[in-house]
C-alpha cells in the first residue's frame, strides 16, 4: 500500500457483502480500507474490520458515523438499501467523491436523487457490479444489430443452482433486453419462454429463453447467434459471489480521475460510445 | 476393395437415407456395394446406383428384385417402412444374411416378426443409428445410477434447427429415460420440461429438459449431472446427417461373423453386458 | 425472384465454391444468378450453371466472356486468384457495380489495383467472408480493450478435422491478432502456443493458444477471458462451408445501394465505426 | 443428528483439507463428527474443531492421541502423508473401522501396508476423491473401448486457473491413461502435448492434449471422441475445492456397511465390474 492508495469506505461493513468488498479492497493493488461503516446500534460497531471480515487485523474499527467515515475519503463503496443509499449519495456529493452504488430495489424518486448528487460526487451505478456481465450485455446488443434477425435466431441459455425459484434469471432477461434493443424490438412482444410438445417450427425474430437448474452453480449465461451453417455464442461463467465486489472496486478506481457525473459500469468498460 | 468385402444390399435405394448409404459404403473400408433394390415401378430402376447417389458410376443398376439382389449379398441395409422392412426381414432370413434395420414406427407385430427372422438371420435394429447417440445413452444410464439422486440433479439439453416442431427431441427424451432406468424411476412422473415465473426450487429427483430453436443445427444433445461443487456433463453433437448411415454399415460390419440372433447398437459398440 | 432482385454473376462458376456460390444466390431472397463465368477452354462452357451445381435447370449457361457477362449485372460474387480478380475488378469498375473479392493470396500490387477500381466500383473484399467470424473478431477486439490485462487473461482454443496440416489455424490467429489490437499490443511477443511438462505461472498479458484436432470438424473458435470468479467466452463455430458464400452473398446484396469504395465486412455487419 | 449417525474422525484435523472435512461433515445427514485429531504439538490441541474450520462450535476439542480417538469411532478421513496413514491405518485396522485415504505420494512398501490393514479395516484409496472425476474416468475408458480408433479421435482438454506451473494437468493425464486403456494402448507412445506450427496431419490412434489457462478456474476437463460427422464429449468442471473431502464423506458412508476390504472410488460408485 502506498499514500497514494485511493481511500475506500464501505458501508453495510458487516455484510456479507460488506465483509467481500474489505477482503478484495484488501488485496488490490491501488486500493485501500480508509473507514468501515455500519448503522447505529449494530453489534459489530468498534470491531475491527479486517477481523470481522476474516482478512486479519487491518486497525480500521468499524464505525457508525459515515459523515466522519467520508471526510478524508477518496469513494465510498454502497450495497446497501434505496434510503441508505440516497443518504450516502447526499454525503459523498459533499465531500465530492467517489460513490459506487450495487443498491437494487432504488425507486424512481431515489434514482432521482443520485443524479442530483451527481453534480459534485462521481458516481457509478449498475445493477450488477460484474464487468464480464456488463460486457457480454453491450456485445449482445451489438450482434444483435449486426446479424439480420432474418437469418439469425437468437437464444438466451441459463444455469443456476437447485435453489433458484425464478426462471429465467434476472441476468438472462437483461441479455435478452440487450438483444431486443440491438434488434429495435420489444423482448416482450417476442421472448419465448416456454417449449413443450408440439411447438411448430421457430418464429423468425422471437428470441428464446431455456433455463437449467442444478446442483451449486453460481450462475452460467449464453446468448447463441444462430445462422445458416454458422452460430456465434457469447457466454458468461460466474465462478464466485466476489466478482460483484471486484467490479465495485474497479468501478471505483475508474471513477477516481473522472469528473463528477453519473456513470454505468459501460463507462467503466469504456464502451458506452 | 477386395474379394472379402462384405457385400451389401441397400434398399430403398433411390431415397434420402438410400443415396448415403451408397456414398458410405464406397468409402468404407471392407465393405462394397453388391445391389441396389427400389419398388416394382421407380422410375430409378436400372439407372446406375453410384450416379444416382452422386458417388460416380459403380456399374451396379438398381434393381426391383430384392430376391435377387440378396442371393449372393452379405448384407443388407434398410431404411425403409415397416412393411418392406418385415418383407425384407424374411428374405434375409432365408438367404441367412445380416439385416440392419434403421426403420422406425414398427408396431409390436412387426417386431416379432424381426425377432421370428432372427432365427436365421443376423438383425440388427435400433431406432436411432448413430453410434454416439448409442454410447451416450449407455452411458447416462450408467451415471444416473453411479450418482446419488440426493445430491446430483439431472438435466438434458438439446438444440435443433429452427424448422423443428417438436420440444423435446425424441433423442432428449431417449436420454432422459436412459437417465430414469439408471435411477430406477420413471421420466413422465419426474420430467420437467417448463420452467418460466416462479418455479420454486428445483425438486430434487426430477429430471429437467431445456430446449434451444436455431439456424441449421443437425442436432446437440447434453445430459448433465450437478452436484455440490461439481457438474459432470455428457454431450453429443451431429455435424452432419450421414452419420446414421455410417452407423448402419458398421452395424453390418460387425454383425457379419456373429451367430444369427437380434442385436442392437448397444451389441455393435460392445456395451450390452 | 422479382424484377428487382440483384443481378449476380458468378466467376469461377465450375469450382466447388463458384458452385456453392450458385446454390447459394438460388436460395436468396432478393438475389438471382444473372451469369456464371469460366475461363476460356473450360469444358464447362455452355453447360447450364444450375445443373453444374446440383440446383436444377435455371437457364443461365456457363460463358467464357466476363465483359458480355457483367455488362447489365449488378455484382460480382469473386473467390478466384489474384490475377483474375484483378481483372475482374477493371471490368467492374467499367461496368460502376458490386465487387465482392473472397480470393487469398494477393500482394501488395494487386490491393493498390482493387483501391484503384473501388473509385467506380463498390468493392468487398475480406479474407474470410462469414459474417461470424468476422463479427466474433470485431468482438473479440472491444472485449480486450475493455477488460484490463492485468485481471483478466486471453486464450484462443481453436478445433478443427483431423485432416488439418498446421496449427493455430488462420482464423485463431486472426482472433489473436484481434485481441493484441485491443489490448495495444504485438501478437508475436505475447503468443504462447505450447503448454508442455513445467510451464511455469502464466504470464500476464500473453495470449494463449490451445488446439484440437479431430473427426470432420469444420470449424470451431473461440475466446476466453479468464478474469478472478468469472469467465467470459466469445465462440463462433461452423457446421457447414457455405457459410463463406452466404456472406459473400450478404455483402453483395449490402453494397448494391452504397456508393463506390473499397468495403470489409465490418462495413456489412455495420461494425466500422 | 441421530444415535445412528456414522462417527467420523478427521486426521491432519488443522490443516484446509481437515478444516473443509470437518464443514463438509457437519452438513451431511447420517454423519457427526466424534472426533479431530492433530499431531502431538500442534497449537491447535485442545481447541474446538468445529470452531477451528468456521462452522462454530460443536463441542469436539483437536485431540493428539488418535488410538483414543479411533476407539469408539466409525471410520477416518485421512488426507495427511503417508507415513501418517500407514500409522492410521494400523489403528484403523485394530478397531476395525473405515479408513477413507486420500493421501498422495504413496510408496509400494505404503501400499502394501494398506494393503494388509484391509484384512481387518475398510479401507477406500483414491488419488482423487472427487466423484465426478473418477465417474468421468470410467465412462472415458469405456468410451475408448466402444468406439474404434480407426474411426475416432480422442482429445483431452483441461482448463486451470493461472497460476498452475505445470501441463497438463494429473487429472488430464489420468483420463488419458483411462482412455488410453480403453484401446488397449499405452498412453506415453501415443500421446500428443504440443501443436504448432507445420503439424501434418493428426496422426489415427493418437491422444491429442490441449491446455487452457486463465484466471481462478479450478478446473474443467473434457474428453472429446471425435468421429466423422459426430462428437462425443464427457466433461467435469469443479467449481468448489470442496468436492475431494465431499466424495470422502460419500466413500466412508458407502464403505460402513462392506466387508473388510480394499476398495477404491469406482467401488463407491458401483463401477467396479
Amino acid at each position: 500500500m502506498s499514500e497514494h492508495d485511493m481511500k475506500l469506505v464501505v458501508v453495510g461493513a458487516a455484510g456479507r457483502m460488506g465483509q467481500t468488498l474489505i477482503r478484495i479492497i484488501q488485496e488490490t493493488k491501488g486500493a485501500k480500507l480508509h473507514a468501515a461503516v455500519e448503522r447505529e446500534g449494530s453489534p459489530f460497531i468498534g470491531k475491527d474490520a479486517g477481523e470481522l471480515a476474516g482478512a486479519g487485523f487491518i486497525g480500521v474499527p468499524v464505525t457508525a458515523d459515515p459523515l466522519e467515515a467520508f471526510l478524508h475519503a477518496d469513494g465510498v463503496l454502497d450495497f446497501t438499501s434505496p434510503a441508505a443509499s440516497v443518504n450516502f449519495a447526499g454525503l459523498a456529493a459533499q465531500a465530492r467523491i467517489v460513490h459506487v452504488i450495487g443498491t437494487t430495489g432504488c425507486a424512481q424518486a431515489d434514482e432521482d436523487k443520485f443524479q442530483a448528487a451527481a453534480r459534485h460526487a462521481r458516481i457509478v451505478k449498475s445493477g450488477n457490479m460484474s464487468l464480464g456481465v456488463n460486457l457480454l450485455g453491450v456485445l449482445t446488443e451489438q450482434a444483435a444489430r449486426a446479424l439480420p434477425a432474418a437469418g439469425w435466431d437468437i437464444e438466451v441459455l441459463e444455469m443456476h443452482h437447485k435453489h433458484k425459484v425464478d426462471a429465467p434469471s434476472g441476468t438472462a432477461l437483461l441479455l435478452g433486453e440487450a438483444a431486443a434493443k440491438g434488434r429495435g424490438i420489444a423482448l416482450k412482444d417476442h421472448s419465448v419462454c416456454v417449449r413443450d410438445g408440439h411447438t411448430g417450427p421457430r418464429e423468425a425474430g422471437s428470441i428464446g429463453f431455456a433455463t437449467l437448474r442444478g446442483g451449486s452453480v453460481i450462475g452460467e449465461h449464453s446468448v447463441l447467434f444462430a445462422g445458416e451453417g454458422e452460430i456465434v455464442t457469447l457466454s458468461h461463467s460466474a465462478g464466485d459471489r466476489s466478482i460483484f465486489a471486484r467490479g465495485a472496486v474497479a468501478a471505483a478506481l475508474w471513477a477516481h480521475p473522472q469528473k463528477p457525473g453519473f456513470y454505468t459500469m459501460l463507462d467503466v468498460l469504456g464502451l458506452n460510445s
